[in-house]
């Protein structure tokens, strides 16, 4: 059997979280938390079971729950999506962008990424027929380059995926750098994949810069964004996409043929939680604290804080260089074994394998395990 | 923006259901149980939930269900499957099998469906990449017609889809019929997509001839079931899909990279419920009390129920000609407003939109909810 996808293997963050098990490692690798999620919204969701909803919802998603989302977006971002044709209810957002790239590529059309990025994106492309122009960002900084993309635009650009706060720099795009993409953009047809799962995770008192705020790139976007990532219910696999109606129609088709739709009690107790007053508010202030307690961890270790990651997510970047000239995939496997903390190595983000001596930390933990993987740390 | 799906409109469930709901019909159209699951299930899944199983879990899905599945596939069929490497949970039956066609189909490649069929599939089809070659069933009887699907076969088939117990027809494959599929495809490389979701909804003391009963067709299957189906709980999609390693293995890939993963919370509660000795076995008895409730009910119509229709799923296929020179869709347009019955025109099942003045009920209903409607039906 030919594969359409030969150069694809299992995740590297089910091997790094296999391996972790294997060795009993403390797991900062694979992005989820360990701690519980608010128990009301267990509540809700058991709840919403023993209403009896528990036979197929509306095929774009239950209308409370989007009623809520486009509530949210325009408290948020000031921009108002309709509930009934521009909100869709998907299985997570990996699900919603294969779907948005399957309902708007045609064979050989072309689809920028930006290197590194979530390790979906290329084969989703290729499993739409599309071809995958991996535009790098800037190196270190992870900044875009609108010279590079700009360069890379050709008659055959169908759509361009960003992802902000980013997977896995841990970077946040600027509203000046949003306008410039909105500029780059606005003569062309190009339609955008914006990736904002982590929306909620912007830190410094920083403001998390949405399409949604850019008329232009909201007008051309799937915003794509993600309730497990936000309510701390990794397992639940309930995502969103806001698009405008004719995007909204075009991925709707193709999405009922996917998963036609989502798990009923998890939409509609989500949809009673998002009742409550804003609980998403609390996020950065609660993700901060951890981040801070990671990096002041790290300060007694000898490895470095990556200047700029940090910003957003909850990830953080690490520089090893200073401690071992293994590459990044190597230094993850010796780090699981020998030092007992699992990584991310940012190698495995890239089409080329590029090695920058540089691995990703989730510290979306409870504090007990960041302390004791940070101790562990510590003896490197 | 080109369509990549320039033919498809919203599925006919959704419309049929969104008219029923208009006009307070009675909705024997789209194929949902209008009554609550074994309360003992959400049970299971509330303490899962409460005992923190919110996060991802295993990308193949839990492996308490999988070997679940395995004990159950080989106590019904006598077939092992290896719940590491050949059983993967996915988000419900329509996920499955798009997976699996945009694992195996490479462009221009020929994927013959048997119309009528579920609407799905052809448009599956075309966003891998494939063409969809239809061969109809024998027209009034459905049975498979090997002699045509023979002479569909071409250097370019890559595979074929089939389904039994079938929707929309009701009607179940016999396993003389599956030996000859057997032979058909013993020469060929061929895969088979087996859509099984109705595998416990045979009647009259048949049983299902799933093709894992076949070694030369599980050999190059994947098996499609549906717990939502099973279970009372369409809404939760959890579904399967066993097939043998090395198509596992490419399945796997795409899965990964769509929905990589499935609720875990329903996963682990469904785990649980399935160590109770065999639920599912009281199925045929359940819902052939409900078709024969129907049945007999529509006796006393003018309606014709269909010879061989009702042999096995939730559904049974009715003849109006007797009633209405309407075409089916306008039939089932009318019996929405006028009589108060939501049904499903066959036609919508097939390519060209045949039309043989013959709907689909769906009996997955409370028996309170069937006798309202057979007591409308009888005023027709
Ligand atoms: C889909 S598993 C990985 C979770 C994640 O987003 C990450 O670790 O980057
Ligand atoms: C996916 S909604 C339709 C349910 C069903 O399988 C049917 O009615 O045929």
């Amino acid at each position: 059997l030919a594969s359409r996808l030969p150069q694809v293997g299992t995740t590297i963050f089910t091997v790094m979280s296999a391996l972790a098990a294997e060795h009993g490692a403390v797991n900062l690798g694979q992005g989820f938390p360990d701690f519980d999620c608010d128990p009301r919204l267990l509540d809700a969701v058991n709840a919403a079971m023993r209403a009896g909803h528990n036979q197929y919802p509306p095929m774009p998603g239950m209308p409370a729950l989007r009623d809520a989302v486009a509530t949210k977006i325009e408290a948020l971002h000031r921009y108002q999506y309709s509930a009934g044709s521009e909100i869709t209810i998907t299985a997570g957002a990996t699900q919603a962008i294969l779907t948005a790239l399957l309902a708007i590529v045609h064979p050989g059309d072309e689809v920028i990424v930006l290197d590194p990025c979530y390790d979906s994106y290329v084969p989703n492309i290729a499993l739409a027929g599309g071809v995958a122009v991996r535009v790098p960002l800037t190196p270190g900084s992870f900044r875009p380059d609108f010279d590079k993309i700009s360069a890379a635009i050709t008659q055959r650009t169908r759509a361009i995926v960003i992802n902000s706060p980013h997977n896995p720099s841990a970077t946040v795009w600027s509203a000046q750098e949003m306008r410039q993409l909105d500029d780059l953009l606005a003569p062309t047809d190009i339609l955008l994949i914006s990736d904002e799962v982590y929306e909620h995770m912007v830190f410094d008192g920083a403001e998390h810069q949405s399409a949604a705020r850019f008329p232009g790139l909201a007008a051309r976007a799937f915003i794509v964004s993600s309730f497990g990532k936000t309510f701390h219910v990794t397992g639940w696999k309930v995502g969103t996409v806001a698009a405008p109606a004719a995007l909204t129609a075009e991925f709707r088709k193709v999405h009922q043929f996917n998963v036609f739709t989502v798990n009923t009690p998890m939409q509609v107790g989500l949809a009673d939680y998002l009742q409550e007053p804003a609980p998403y508010l609390q996020l950065p202030a609660f993700y901060q604290a951890k981040r801070d307690l990671f990096r002041r961890g790290l300060e007694g270790s000898r490895l470095r804080l990556l200047p700029g990651s940090g910003a957003g997510s909850y990830f953080q970047c690490v520089d090893f260089s200073a401690v071992s000239d293994l590459n990044e995939s190597d230094f993850c496997q010796w780090l699981t074994r020998e030092i007992g903390v699992a990584a991310i190595p940012l190698s495995a983000f890239y089409g080329d394998g590029f090695d920058q001596r540089v691995v990703r930390f989730c510290y979306a933990k409870r504090d007990e395990t960041l302390r004791a993987g940070i101790e562990k740390l510590r003896r490197i």
